[in-house]
């Protein structure tokens, strides 16, 4: 089944979802961060089948998040590797992670303990506001149409998609 | 086709997935951070299908982000509402924006600016270690077994997956 393309909305949420809304990306990106490269070390630790795997490896290439090397002439080989776009990708991993460890981890506790090796401490992710550095929480976010919404364009028309 | 369930893997990124793996169920929680309630408006604002909108609808209150809560007697009739779980999950969905806002926008800008109201400023969100407070970077952040992870348990066997 096509997915509805959100790629060109006007809201960056509906649009992030077009990488980020799919777990097959989600946990390819996971794995890239984590130093796989290769079709098969991928397609093994994730016990993904290749037809699917091929396809998600060339969309996130297409994308710009992974760029496809050679890395071996004879026989040729190709290996994926992070663009900056995709390593920034994983912040946001990070905060799925930290929600996560919140909601969906029982009283055993977590699976998996993050390490800030700058600061030498374990940590989780907190999303916070780039102006005074508080956590983000719904009942104090607002918003309001930006440059770049339909609404502010010669062709802007019906479009009322929110905020 | 039925997606790899992912819920129970010792990762609490891939745990995360089963929710914001589906870019539904992301557009649902963002309409429900507008303050959308009903079916009929979910339905509307995304252009959803009636069937993947009962699906969707139905798996985020089975996972505990949304509560279906009757709101009219005669007839009957329900809304959904955020949980503390759902509205916990703005911060992801800030993340997903902040990310779409550096690498999916053109020259002609954000579609959507966020204010942070606490603070009286817009803001971008930014994902940073719960310690020190820097950003989080995937090249200063490492990883190691936690508690919950079978390697820790008597039942642990092969269970090999990362970090």
């Amino acid at each position: 089944m096509k997915r509805t393309d959100t790629s060109e909305w006007p809201c960056t949420i509906a649009r992030a979802t077009t990488i980020f809304g799919d777990h097959w990306n989600v946990l390819l990106l996971r794995e890239a961060f984590y130093g796989v490269r290769r079709f098969e070390d991928f397609q093994q630790s994730l016990g993904i089948g290749r037809g699917i795997l091929t396809e998600r490896l060339s969309g996130l290439v297409h994308d710009g998040l992974l760029v496809k090397v050679e890395y071996q002439d004879k026989p040729l080989r190709h290996e994926y590797r992070l663009t900056d776009k995709g390593r920034d990708a994983f912040p946001v991993l990070m905060s799925m992670a930290a929600w996560a460890d919140r909601h969906m981890v029982g009283p055993e506790g977590t699976p998996v303990i993050f390490e800030h090796k700058t600061c030498g401490h374990d940590f989780h992710a907190e999303v916070v506001c780039s102006h005074c550095g508080d956590p983000v929480d719904l009942r104090d976010t607002g918003g309001r149409w930006g440059p770049g919404h339909p609404t502010h364009r010669q062709d802007a028309a019906d479009d009322d998609r929110r905020p």
